[in-house]
């Protein structure tokens, strides 16, 4: 890998020997430099151009970027009358050559160019930061979403699931690696190294990222797993500095406590779903004696919906006693089932983000617990209340397809009851 | 590598459970499970239904194979009436919502189910072996081109250089891979084990191939290197059983004498260019000695040329004598010289298919050898005479423009002088 | 592993700079170069003084060898006078000081100089090799047993069962190693590649070895083993060309078909014990399915002790016939089981040497197989039979002692008959 | 490595069935054991007996440890007289049997006990804690310096430099190590994480490892390097927080400024000067731009010397001014200068601890700096005057050897002068 990165360098630089050729440096804008890119000279010396417009491009300011992205916008696209004309020769002749002539003209030039960039060892990494930048600009200028919907494109291709690379992070991980851990966990704050420690180390954890070929030294997304003798009631017990850790063999549970995408770049290509389903698997391979794969997750929009609860008859005074921390935790958690199984957006899914995203990955319902998370967050955004969400990989598929063709949630019967229940628990009468 | 191949087994296994949901087996058809994956389905269940797919398609015979391909080449195509539409839409109003409906409708729902295909780990080399089945198709079933325009595009970004892993090849290779660069070899055969030895063992011997990570066992393309005092005029003694290796500081020329495609799915997507350059500067950083990089290569072209030109005033003579085996070293020589340097085809092109790759890559041709050859095949194209091509990194960019936009065939003065030479070196009262 | 080894060649050069020290190069003898090595000199030049003793030994003729063994054993010897002093002397007052004195007396001072030749990288397999050289000399130099001694005694430190690393051969394995494998097979001759192929590809086929680490690239032992369904009584048909394999998880019993030592320089110091052991607990864990874990073994000392029955009352025709190719395969049997169980040596250990070993190993003798192995060497020491010999690791400790101990031959009950059924299946009066 | 660490606790649970052999667990005392591993039983069942025995180890408490030594010390003891006798036989008749009765005999059993101990996976590193055991028990068991003494023999036998690994410590080094060099780091203390970075990650920063295949995740001695433009004159800018790190090849000189031993068990089997040795030789071969390599090192007797001078009539009142804190820098520098290459103890080599290394590995007096080290330790040392000790690979063997032979201390010029200097640098008259 090393090497290869060095070779790349190397190999730039033996290239790059515009002195014999054109003169101390090759001077032309960013701009040419992409279309003799696109030309037939960027057959023979895409290498060194790449590598010239990638290394031009990191050395731009923000008003640089912005004329850059403006040229891939404007200038590299397609003719949409001629497309039309394209298109209309092809229905008349489906021939091969009216065929390939539309596809030609119908894929915006940037694409190519993209692709040519993507050469020098290194490039990978590079255009995915290139993204970000453009996610920055998208906000004022929403016309460059054309060029965004072409990095997306091209992107997924790439960071196709069979390209893919799942490795476990552990305490044998090199310490280049754990420095991204700790800065991209986004759930669950890495607080110094002890902490780091407590994560991997013991016998009882498990953390496992996915990696892309092309750029190894950076997860795109990681999880990490608590193995349990029965489902956690609590996030703060898994990260307390006291506990004492079991033998993995002990472990009838495991328990994905957090789940953290690193590359904004990448915003929209989706890898969370293969990802658990594929550590459910090397789990269950590696200790045989777990038996159920859950999460503890948060419930990011609960509080928000109960502050609009407050005048409603039915839950309105729970919603203001569990808002005021006045709740039982019964009536914390029948609040936060009511929540999870009923409180829909308009096109009729969960209005909770983190619900859609395991339910839509065919997972259920499966528990709730108050008291589950004392920081400051988890207080501000559900009283402390988290939930188990469950992974039964024989149930993934028929549970995916009622949630999207009728979104139906998948609730294990405790908490469907819960649900229920909530006017018996907490009686009419009492709340007047 | 091995382990997530393993895994990936296992993951099919665990997600394949049909059983639990739609009895024993997903017996579909194979056009309604790719129907399947192109939906929503194949959001959650890809992995699954890709692999299904797979394994399906593996099983098929030609009959089988050729239906599904039809499938792909007219069910997934693109409707031009709609894309000619959705083009004057955009052209009228080039909104982003227009460019994205264009974008989506002009590209055929075949390139996203290869996509979808490329999930499974090991999903790639089942791809690529599909395109060897669709070329086998395309002889007499040419409207399959389409389809196979697709595959190109698909394949040309995910084997994209910045893709690719340059790796030595020695005897230090495990045994899986050094059997491919057996049955691989296109140019000069491996006939044993003891042949294969000679050309990786020896220190001043050899081997660099281009790997995709996601086909870990299987080189794209490989080249067999000689290091030489001086530059070699026959590739006999360079593969001779008795010879005497050299420490590689001692020598000053790095020969690539053999260049092999490995992947016939990979048709039309090209390595050699980068692998020759890419070889070059890794062998210049190992070996400083290295002064000079040429090829040792055959003229494959060359006696077919000159049975047409036995009738020409001015060679006619001397081709004959060669042809018959009586010309002079040096004769051939200068015959070979004439052939590359001036045989050209209606665009301005050599004639000779590795005079045409090397030049296009910004080579010389650099020095001639007669009775460099004594194989039946070498015999047989070039009665024996080879040629080195020079690549000189500091030149390549240039000589490729020459090339490319004036046709002009770089030459060393040696060469230069032999193809001018022919007429004083066989003088016409000789031959009469 | 590679760059290590350059290193120390680095280090030799780097060190080796006797131009500014000592003139142009380190011209004393061995001998004083020993001698320095052993001094003061050696405390903190010993890396270079090594790396030249040992080029200087390496560049020895034989009678050069054996004056440099002579060397040891004579000059290099302890002083037995002084000895029996200080044992007086501790034995009198046995303070560590006197202790001391007569350790570091009662150790010849060539054990000392060996370990400190054992500095530079790769010194490990030099030693090695020089004990090759010296197992030469004893036969008629036995006095040179005294160093060979000291030799044994180190080796045996050094390549102690907690250094030794154990290694599965594969067609994953680097072709330098293979070549070993190829070199070292000393049971059943490993023809060609296609041969190895056979052995190492199939997913029924496993090989393992021990390694040193100071010794990356040279297997110490090694062992085959096929994976089949039911006890094979056949050699021929295990190694047979055209043979389909079974998937790992369809067998029941793993066969160790052959088990080399590779390096003669380690000669009784014996790693085949637990090799085999430690190989049936890496296949348990590996493949669940498997119950049985036998060798199929050659019989090399039956023929020879047939010859010495003819003239016996009891099995003399019976011997003949089989001597004579004329004997059933049944006689056969019985006479091998014969053989095996009561055949003894003076010291009342079995005449047969792999029986000892395996019988020494807590084995027992389980199964016998007429007609099992066809070649040449087969027909010739026991007619074609084979045996197989049963490692049950719960009773291998039991077994041993027995053998230990009281010389009992652990057999299976069907052995133990044919032994006792000679003389029903070949009634005497047929013999008469 | 991970592998067969289990697979040797496999081979320890499948050979450990006492079960079907001596009833539950094998429950004879550890002495009794040790006999059982030292006799036949041994010789097939060793693996297991030695795992048993170091589980036991392991779980005694002092008592027990102390009660084990005692066995090693007393009962696998030589027997003197017989010693004694074996030696006059020897003596008399030296033929190889007696001599090979004379080795055994007078080699204590206990080393063939802790050879046999030495066969699980994971037994080594248990063998040197054991010895930080012993090391503690012989303060006032001052007898047990006997089985030390045999414990060194073995453990320099085992640690010989031709088995040790040189490996570099950076930024993709698993945490494992690293928290490893942390621990044992014992020069300058590294605070945390960051102080760590500080030391691995710059490309100006080097760290190198000795390690023991046998005990892979534990470093037995490493040194940290600072690459430099110019000779350093303090320790603190070297590992100030606010530095700009420069490349690689800006530097001239590389800087030892930490070296730390890591095992106490291994006290007495020195690594340091080859450790130094080798990693000039790597440096040379990645850096060529490196001329000079020197240590930064403290003075540790500095101060301590200092106090017993302050009544001597030369330099008493300089040395009273420099533990007052009011000398100047030259003359704290002379002073300094006077210690290390003037202060000598009765065998006539120097006082300083630190000076004995370097100068014994050949090293010289390079330069001296005031102001150096502003740690405390530094400050109550030497004032924070600290030493540069200078490695000139080409020098090494001939300083050396007038250090051993005649107590030569090589110095430059420069420190040379200014332990000449002192008189009139400081001249008395401005002290009174």
């Amino acid at each position: 890998m090393k090497r290869n990165r060095f070779l790349g360098d190397l190999l730039a630089h033996l290239f790059d020997r515009p002195n014999q050729m054109r003169g101390k440096q090759d001077d032309r804008s960013i701009v040419d430099l992409c279309e003799a890119l696109l030309s037939a000279e960027g057959e023979v010396s895409g290498y060194r151009l790449a590598a010239t417009v990638l290394e031009r491009y990191n050395a731009l300011d923000d008003d640089g970027k912005r004329a850059f992205f403006e040229y891939l916008n404007d200038e590299l696209e397609i003719d949409a009358a001629h497309v039309a004309e394209l298109a209309h020769q092809y229905a008349k002749d489906p021939s091969v050559e009216h065929f390939s002539a539309l596809s030609q003209a119908s894929e915006p030039r940037r694409q190519e160019l993209l692709r040519r960039l993507n050469q020098p060892t290194g490039a990978t990494p590079t255009l995915v930061s290139m993204r970000v930048d453009l996610l920055r600009f998208l906000k004022d200028q929403p016309a460059l979403r054309r060029t965004d919907l072409d990095f997306v494109h091209l992107l997924r291709s790439w960071f196709n699931r069979g390209f893919l690379v799942l490795k476990q992070i552990s305490w044998d991980t090199p310490a280049r690696i754990l420095d991204k851990i700790v800065a991209y966990e986004a759930v669950h704050q890495i607080n110094d190294w002890d902490d780091l420690r407590r994560r991997l180390y013991p016998p009882d954890r498990r953390c496992f990222a996915f990696f892309h070929p092309a750029m190894p030294d950076e997860p795109l997304i990681f999880v990490e797993v608590a193995l349990t003798k029965g489902v956690p009631g609590s996030v703060d017990k898994l990260l307390s500095e006291g506990r004492t850790p079991i033998d993995a063999e002990q472990a009838n549970v495991a328990v994905f406590y957090s789940i953290s995408n690193c590359q904004k770049g990448l915003r929209n290509i989706s890898f969370g779903n293969l990802l658990i389903k594929q550590v459910v698997a090397e789990l269950a391979l590696e200790a045989p004696t777990l038996e159920t794969f859950v999460t503890l997750s948060p419930i990011p929009g609960l509080n928000a919906w109960l502050k609009q609860q407050v005048e409603d008859d039915e839950i309105g005074h729970a919603a203001t006693a569990m808002l005021g921390g006045e709740a039982t935790d019964d009536g914390c958690k029948a609040l936060a089932a009511r929540y999870l199984l009923l409180a829909k957006r308009a096109d009729g899914s969960p209005v909770d983000p983190v619900a859609r995203f395991h339910l839509g990955n065919g997972a259920e319902v499966y528990g709730l617990h108050a008291q589950a998370d004392s920081s400051e967050n988890g207080q501000a955004q559900s009283s402390g209340v988290m939930v188990n969400y469950l992974y039964d990989l024989s149930q993934t598929e028929l549970q995916h397809e009622g949630f999207v063709l009728n979104n139906i949630v998948a609730a294990s019967p405790s908490v469907t009851a819960l649900s229920n229940a909530l006017l018996t628990t907490i009686p009419k009468g009492i709340n007047t």
